[in-house]
C-alpha cells in the first residue's frame, strides 16, 4: 500500500524569517466508485452504490467494509468476488471496484438510495439515526458481558499505533483505525485520508477473515469519534472504542444504546470514559471532585 | 449558536493512577436534512437534496452554502426563502431546513443525483473530479492577479482563530473555517463537527451577504485540506487557502488548476506553500537545501 499512497511534489518551506525550496510527501486522495453486482444468474444487475474520496490501497476491503457497515450485506458469504472493474471499465479501472454477490444474496439497497440517517419513521433526529442502525445491525447489543481491561493497558495503544502508521509519518495527513486484542497487542491497522474509509478497510479485512463480531477487540481511532464511526463499530460488534480525540454527542448516545465502552482523549496517560465504564478496571485512587 | 452546540454529560476522567467522576462538554452532532423547493408557481416540487451530520446552528447558512458549493444554485438571488420546515414537518423541524427558490430559478440537481466526482466523461479519476468542478464553477480561475501578502501575516492567523473558537475550547471537538482580510483581520468564523459543514456555513453566510467571490480574503482551515474543502473554496472564488494540517494530493492538484495559493502546516511560525506561491512575499533569507 505504501508505494501508491504517497506523492512527492516541490514546495516552498517557510520557517519564520527563512525559506527553502524542497519537496514534500502528500497523501494520495483519489475517488473510488463502489459498484455492486447482484441478482439471479439470468438477471444480474450492476449498480453504483457510492463514490468516496480515499487513499488508494486495500480497496476491496474498503468496499466490503462499506457494504457491511451500511447494512447492504449481512455476511461475507454473500460475496462471490471483489475486484477492480477490469472488463467493464477500460479507463481508471483502479478507481472502480466491483463487489459481486452470490446469486441468491439479496442486498439491502434501501439504505443507499436515501440516507441511512433518514430511514426511521421518526423523521430526522438523533434517536431516529440510532434506531435506523438497530434495524440493520447483525449483532444485537449485549446487556452484559465479561470483558474487562485495565486502565493502564490503554495508555500504550496510541504509542503503538503511531509506530505503525507508516504513511502518516511521511505525510501527516492520514487517519488510522487500529484493532488491538484484550492484551493490548496490535492486530490490524488501516490508514486513509478519510477516517470512515480507514475504519471500513479495517472492518472489511476482518469480515474477509471471518473475524466478526469483533467483540474481543479494542478499536483505536486516531482522531475524533463521530456518530458515523461508532455506527460502523456497532455494526461490527465492537464493544470497546478508544479515540485519541473528542467524541460527539450523538456518538456517545449511540455507544450508550449499543452498550459500547467509549473512551475519548486517550493521550499522555489520560482518558475519559463516556459510556459503559464497567469494562474498564479503574485505577486504585479515586479523587473527589 | 453556542447555547445549542454543547451538551454536558457525566463521565469518568482517568489520569494515570487516579480517576474522578466529573462532567464533560460534548459538541452536539445531529442530522440535518436539506430540502429544496423549486419550480414555476403552479408546479412547485420539493426534493430531499442531502442529509448531513452537523452541529446545530447557522443551519440556513449551511444549506445555502451546500447548495452553492455543490453547484445546485449559482447565486443568492435564486433563493426566495430559507427556513426550518415548520409546516410540512411537525416532528424534528429543527433538523429539516428548506430552501425555496424563486419560481424562475432552475436548480442543477444533476450533481446531487449522482456524485459530484463522477459527472465527468473521463470516468472516475482525480482529473475528472477537477473537471467536474470547472463545469459548474461560477468564478473562472484567474491566471494572474495583484494579491500579495507577507509571509509573517500568516503566522498569527491560527492564534486569532483559536481565540475565537468558542465551542472548540469547551469540547475539543469542532472544526473551524475562518475568513481573514488581506490585513490579517478576522472577518468570519464558523464551527461544526464536520469540516465541510463549517466551510459551507461560512460560504453560505458570505453568499447571503452578497460578498462572493471571496477573492480578497484568506481562508483558514483548522484541520487538513482535503479535495472537498478546496472544491468549496474554488466555488466561492477564494484565492488563498491556509490549513493548519496537511493537504492531500488531489487538494493540491485542484488548487494548482484553479490558481489557488495553498498553504499547509501553518503553525508555530512555519508553513509550506504548495501552489501559486507568487501571492506570498517570502522572507528575506533563502536557505539552500
Amino acid at each position: 500500500m505504501a508505494a501508491v499512497s504517497i506523492k512527492k511534489i516541490p514546495i516552498k518551506k517557510v520557517n519564520y524569517l527563512e525559506f527553502t525550496d524542497t519537496t514534500d510527501a502528500l497523501a494520495i486522495e483519489e475517488p473510488l466508485e463502489i459498484r455492486l453486482e447482484y441478482g439471479p444468474e439470468k438477471d444480474r444487475k450492476v449498480q453504483n452504490v457510492s463514490v468516496t474520496m480515499r487513499t488508494p490501497g486495500n480497496d476491496a476491503e474498503l468496499a466490503t467494509g462499506f457494504l457491511f457497515t451500511e447494512g447492504v450485506i449481512k455476511s461475507q458469504v454473500e460475496i462471490a468476488n471483489a475486484d477492480y472493474c477490469f472488463i467493464a471499465c477500460a479507463e481508471n479501472k483502479e478507481n472502480v471496484i466491483q463487489i459481486s454477490l452470490v446469486p441468491d444474496a439479496i442486498p439491502n439497497l434501501h439504505n443507499t438510495e436515501r440516507n441511512f440517517y433518514t430511514t426511521s419513521s421518526c423523521g430526522v433526529c438523533g434517536k431516529g439515526s440510532i434506531n435506523a442502525i438497530r434495524t440493520v445491525s447483525t449483532f444485537t447489543p449485549k446487556k452484559s458481558d465479561q470483558i474487562v481491561i485495565n486502565a493502564e493497558l490503554l495508555y500504550d495503544l496510541p504509542v503503538v499505533l503511531q509506530q505503525h502508521q507508516a504513511v502518516f509519518a511521511d505525510t501527516g495527513a492520514l487517519h488510522a483505525s487500529a484493532l488491538f486484542n484484550l492484551k493490548g497487542e496490535l492486530q490490524l491497522v488501516r490508514e486513509d485520508v478519510g477516517r470512515h474509509n480507514a475504519l471500513d478497510k479495517l472492518i472489511g479485512a476482518s469480515l474477509n477473515n471471518d473475524q466478526l463480531p469483533l467483540d474481543n477487540s479494542i478499536l483505536l481511532l486516531s482522531g475524533r469519534a463521530s456518530f458515523e464511526l461508532i455506527q460502523k463499530a456497532a455494526m461490527a460488534g465492537i464493544q470497546i472504542v478508544a479515540s485519541v480525540g473528542a467524541p460527539s454527542s450523538l456518538a456517545v448516545e449511540l455507544a450508550e444504546e449499543f452498550n459500547i465502552t467509549l473512551i475519548g482523549f486517550l493521550r499522555n496517560n489520560r482518558f475519559n470514559i463516556y459510556t459503559a465504564a464497567h469494562r474498564i478496571l479503574l485505577p486504585a485512587y479515586e479523587v473527589t471532585n
